[in-house]
C-alpha cells in the first residue's frame, strides 16, 4: 500500500512537466497589457488621450484582487482544515492546485476570450479572472477532499480549468450573460462538476475511514479562519471585475447585506433542526457563506439591499436544510460522497443565484438604471433594450453551465478513476500520513507528534 | 438544566423575527446613495459637475472598510478565543451578533443622522459606520463573555446599537465633536455599557466555572491572531471615515506610531509587574492595542508622531497596570466580572483618548492647520474659530458618553436579567457544550473529541 | 538558572529607555511630509500645481502598506510558530522587535536618506520603508529563533536596523541601484547578517534542547497561516515602493507568477528528495516563498511573466535542495545553527534575485521600455543610457551587501555574546516557559495547561 500511494516519481514528474509546459506557453503567448507594459503605458501618457497614473487599472482592482487572493488561499484552504488528520493536505493541496490552476487559467481564459493579435494580454484583471477560475477547482476539491491524491487533483484541475474557460466563453461572450460574481460560472459549475466526479469515484467501503472523517475542537477553529475570511471578503469577490464606479460599489454593498442576512438565517435554522437546539459548526462554517454565492449574478444589478437580504436569507435557509436533510440522501441514494457538502454551499445557492440573476435582468429598465444601464448590461442601449430576452439568456446560461459541469465531471471522473495516480485506499482516506512526512528528517526539527 | 438553556425555539424565533423586521424596514426606508445608484451616479457624470469613476467614494474608503471588517469579525472574534472551551462561542456568537448589529446599525444611524427626504442613503461610508457601531457591541460582549446565551447577546445588541446611535448623534451632530476613531463613541461607550451590564448580571457563584475560565496553549495562539489583526489594521480603523487626503493619511500614521510605542510599554510593564519578570499573554493580547484606542479622537488632528507615541506609551502602561491591579479590585469590591478586561483595553484608554482629543482640539490653530483647519474641524473657519470652546465641547462629549453608557447599561442589564433567555447556570459558564453540538450528526463527520 | 534568564529589570529598562529615546528623537527630528501635513497639503491644493485628494500618496500606497504590515506581523510571526513550545515567543518577540524596529528604522532611514532642512519627513512611503527594514531584522531572528532572549533580540535590532540603513543608502543613493522588493537590501542582508550572528553564538550543546526543536501537528498549521499570508501578499511587498502606474502594476504581476511557479517546484522537489515521496511541511512552509525573494530586484523591470516563472522555479528548487542537503552541512561543518533555515528561504534566493536583477538591468533598453525607462531606472535618460554599467552597479551592490552583512553580523554577534542579556541555557532553548508566565495570575483566567 505504501508503494501504491508513493508520490516520489509521479508528483515531481507531473509538476515539473506541467510547469515546463506553462513556462513555454507563457513565453510564446503572453504579453504585458497596456497597463503593465512600460512602453505602452507611458506612450499613451504622452498622447492626447492622456491616462493618469491613478487611472491605471491597478488602483481600481488590486485591493479587490488581494481580497480574492486571500479567499482562494486562506479561505478555501483553511475552510477545509476541519478534518482532524487532514489539515496539511487541506491547506497544502489547496495551495498546490491553486498555484497550478491560476497559471493554466491565465492561458485558457486568454485563449478563449483574451487574444489580441495572437497574444494573451495580462494585467490585474486577468489575475482576478485566473483566481476566479481557480476557485471553481477548489470547490470541486471540497467534494473529493480526503479521497484523492495530489496527482489526481492536478489532473482534475487541468480538465476543469479548460472546461471552465469554455463555459465562461459561451456564457459571457456568446450568450452575453452577466455573471460578475460567478454564481453560474464559478459556483454552479464547480459544484456540479465536483459532485459528478465524486459520484464516479464512489467508494462503497469508505466507512473504513469513518473514524478519521470528523473534526476535533481545534480543527474546527482553524476551519473558522477560512469561513470568516471568505465571508468578509465576499463583497470584494463579487465586485472585483464589475465595471468601475457605481457597479463595483453597489455589488460590494449588496453582497455585504446578503451575507449578514444569511448569517441570521443560518444560526436560526441550525438551532431549529437540532433536537436540543444546539448549533452545528458545519452549518456555521458553510451555510453562512451561501448568501455570497446567491448574489453572485445579480449583485451588480439594482437588486437593492432589501432584495439582497431576502436572497441571503433564502440561501442560508436552503443551505442548512441541505446539510441536514439532503446530504445524507445524496450519499445513501445517489452514492454522492460530498466531503464538504459543496452541494449545500455552492450548488443550490449557485442555482438560486442564477435564477435571481435572470429575474433581476428581466426586470431591468432605463427607468431604474438611467444612463447606467449599459454599464451593467453590455447591450444595454435603451433603444434596443429587451429585458425579457436578457432574462432568457441568463436562464439558458444556467442550463448550459449545468450541462457542461455534468458532462465534464463525468469524463474527468472516469479519467481520474484510472489506477495510476496513487489514490488512497479506503482504509486510509482523510489521513495526512499517506502523503506527508510525519517525522521531519531535517535536523534539528526532528520529531513530529501527530 | 439542558431544558433551561435549550435554544431550539428561542434562538430561531428571535433571529427570524429580527431579520424579517430588518428586511421590511430596509425595503421601506433604505435607498442607494449617489455613489451606488446606477441612475444617480451616471446622471452626475454627464453634467458639468463631472465626477470621474476614480472619485467614487468606493476607491477612497473600501480598502479601509475591508480592514475594519477584518477587525470586527477576525479581530474581535479570535481575540476572545483565548478561553480553553469557549472558542466556538467566541468566534461564533461574535459572528452572529455582528451580522445582526451591522444591519440594525444601518437603520439606527441612518434614522438619527442620515435621513434624506425620508430615506436612508447607503454606501461604503454607512457600511463603515455600521461596522463601527457593531464594534461597540463586541466590546461589551467581552465583559459578559462566557456568561450569556446568544439570545441575551442579541437582545443586548438591539438596545446597545440604538443607544450608540443616539449618543453618536448627540456628540457628532449636536455637540459638533470630533471622534473619527471612536475613542468616545465606540470604546468608552462600549466599555462602560458592558461593565454596567456585567455588574447587573453579577454571578456570586461564578467560581464554580473557574476551572474553565482560563486558556490553554493553543487557545492563546488563536487569540493572538485576533490581537495582531486588530493591531495591524487599527490605522485603517481610525482613518476610515476622516476627510479625504491629508486627514486620512495623517490619522493612519499617527495610529501606527501610537501602537508601536504602546507595544514597547506593554512588554516593559508586563515583565515589570511579574515577580519572575515573565511576560503575560493577557497583557500582550490586550494592552498592546490600547494605543489604537487612545488616539481614536486626536488621531486625525496634528497630534504629530511625537505626540502619538507619548499617548501610546501612556495607554499601554495604564492598560497593563489595570489588568494587574485594578481588575481584581473591580471584581472583589465592585462585583464587576469583566471576562476580557475591557475596562483596561477600551475603558481607560478610551477616556484617555477623549481627554487627549479635547486638549488637542483646544490647541488647534490656523497657524498649524492652515487651510486644513476646516477639513478637520467642522466649524473651522479661521475667523470664527474658538479652540477653547471646541475643547470644552469635546470634554462635554465624554461626560455625555459616560452618562449614556451607564444608564443604558443599567436598563439593558436588568432587561437581560429576566429568566427567559436561556442563560448558562453558574456551573456551566465558559462552556461551548451548552450551545454547540459536540458530536456532529452529519454523516460522515460524526465524532467530535473536545 | 531562573535567575540568569530573569527579565524583570533588564527587559523593562531596555524597552523604556529605548522608547524614551525614540520619543525624544521623534520630537526633535520628525515632521509630517507634504501629504500628511494639514497646512502643506491644503496650501498646495490652492496653488496652480493643484493636487487633488485622490493624488495623495495615501491612495497609491496605503493598501500595499497594509499588506506589507500583515506580512511583517502575521507572516513572519506565525511562520515561526512551527516549534511545539515556542509559539508565544515566536509571535510575541516578533511583535516586540518589529514594533521597536519600525520606529528606529524611521529615524535611521530618515537620517541617511530622508533629511529635508534638518528634519525627517514621514508619510506612508516612510512607513513602508520602515516595515521593510523591520523585515530584515525578522529574517535574522529566524536564524537565532529559540536561542536568544528578548533583550538580545532588541540589541540585535538596534545594530541591524542601523547597518541596514547605511547599506540601503550606499546601494540606492550612492550606487543608484534598483532594489524595490529588497532582494539585496532586505533578504540577502538580513539572511547573511543573521547567519553570522548565529555562527558567533554557536552552541555546541544545543542537542540538549533537541526534543523541543520540532513541530507538532497544530503548530505546523499555525505556521502555514504565516506562510500563506507571506505568499499572498508578496506581490504587494515587491511593488509597494516602485513608481506609480505601470511599474507598480507590473511588479505585482511578475511576483504573482514567480510565486505560482515556485510553488510547483517546491512540491515537486519536496517529494523527490524523500525516499517515500512524502512532502515535508518545512519545504512547503518556506521554499514556496523563495519565488517572491528572487524577483525582489528584477520584478519592477520588464522581466515578463515568462522570465518570472523561470526565476521562481529556480528559486523553489534551490531552496528545497538547500533545506535537504545544505542546512545539515552548514550546521555540522560550519557550525551555523539556522533554526528556520533562512539561508534557504532568504539567503540563496536573495543572491539569485540580485543576479537576476543585474542581468535584467544590463539588458534594459529603450526599445523595450520606451518612455518608461526612466520610471524604472533613475538615470534612464535614453541618451546617456548605459545598460552594462548599470548591470555592473547592481553586481557591486550585491558584493557591498554581503560585506556589510558579514562584518555587521560579526560585530553584532560578539556584542550579543556578552553574558548580560539573560540568554537561555542550552538545556532550555526553544521553550516558552522561560520568558512567559505559564499560569496567568489574573483571576479568573488562572490555569494554563501547556
Amino acid at each position: 500500500m505504501a508503494e501504491a500511494t508513493n508520490m516520489r516519481l509521479r508528483l515531481p514528474l507531473l509538476c515539473i512537466i506541467l510547469e515546463v509546459i506553462l513556462i513555454i506557453l507563457f513565453g510564446t503567448l503572453v504579453e504585458y497589457n497596456v497597463d503593465t507594459d512600460a512602453k505602452l503605458w507611458n506612450a499613451n501618457k504622452n498622447q492626447s488621450a492622456t491616462r493618469h497614473d491613478y487611472e491605471n487599472e491597478f488602483y481600481y482592482r488590486y485591493p479587490s484582487f488581494q481580497d480574492v487572493h486571500v479567499m482562494i488561499f486562506v479561505g478555501f484552504g483553511f475552510l477545509m482544515t476541519f478534518l482532524q488528520r487532514y489539515g496539511f493536505s487541506s491547506v497544502g493541496f489547496n495551495f498546490l492546485i491553486a498555484a497550478f490552476s491560476l497559471q493554466w487559467a491565465t492561458l485558457m481564459q486568454g485563449f478563449f476570450h483574451g487574444m489580441h493579435h495572437g497574444k494573451i494580454h495580462v494585467g490585474v484583471t486577468s489575475m482576478i479572472n485566473a483566481d476566479f477560475c481557480t476557485g471553481s477547482v477548489l470547490i470541486s476539491f471540497g467534494a473529493v477532499l480526503g479521497k484523492t491524491s495530489p496527482v489526481q487533483l492536478l489532473v482534475m484541475a487541468i480538465f476543469e480549468v479548460t472546461l471552465f474557460a469554455v463555459n465562461e466563453f459561451i456564457l459571457l461572450t456568446i450568450l452575453g450573460a452577466n455573471d460578475a460574481g460567478g454564481s453560474m460560472t464559478i459556483h454552479t459549475f464547480g459544484a456540479y462538476f465536483g459532485l459528478v466526479v465524486t459520484r464516479v469515484l464512489y467508494r462503497p467501503n469508505l466507512d473504513k475511514s469513518k473514524h478519521r472523517n470528523s473534526s476535533v475542537y481545534h480543527s474546527d477553529l482553524f476551519a473558522m479562519i477560512g469561513t470568516i475570511y471568505l465571508w468578509m471578503f465576499w463583497p470584494s469577490f463579487n465586485s472585483a471585475i464589475t465595471n468601475y464606479g457605481d457597479p463595483q460599489h453597489r455589488t460590494a454593498m449588496n453582497t455585504y447585506y446578503s451575507l449578514a442576512s444569511c448569517t441570521l438565517a443560518t444560526f436560526a435554522f441550525s438551532a431549529l433542526v437540532n433536537p436540543e437546539g444546539k448549533l452545528d459548526m458545519v452549518h456555521i462554517q458553510n451555510a453562512a457563506l451561501a448568501g455570497g454565492v446567491a448574489v453572485g449574478t445579480a449583485g451588480e444589478m439594482m437588486l437593492t439591499p432589501f432584495g439582497s437580504m431576502i436572497v441571503g436569507f433564502l440561501a442560508g435557509t436552503i443551505s442548512v436544510l441541505g446539510y441536514k436533510y439532503l446530504t445524507p440522501v445524496l450519499e445513501s441514494k445517489l452514492k454522492i460522497q460530498d466531503t464538504c457538502g459543496i452541494h449545500n454551499l455552492h450548488g443550490m445557492p449557485g442555482v438560486l443565484g442564477a435564477v435571481v440573476g435572470a429575474v433581476t435582468s428581466a426586470l431591468a429598465s432605463p427607468a431604474v438604471y438611467g444612463n447606467g444601464l449599459q454599464r451593467v448590461f453590455a447591450d444595454g442601449e435603451p433603444g434596443e433594450w429587451n429585458a425579457q430576452s436578457r432574462g432568457g439568456f441568463q436562464a439558458i446560461s444556467l442550463v448550459v453551465t449545468l450541462g457542461m459541469a455534468l458532462i465534464g465531471g463525468l469524463v474527468t471522473g472516469f479519467i481520474l478513476k484510472l489506477p495510476i495516480y496513487g489514490a488512497p485506499p479506503d482504509t486510509h482516506c482523510f489521513e495526512d500520513g499517506l502523503y506527508w512526512e510525519r517525522f521531519s528528517k531535517r535536523f534539528p526539527r526532528s520529531t513530529h507528534s501527530i
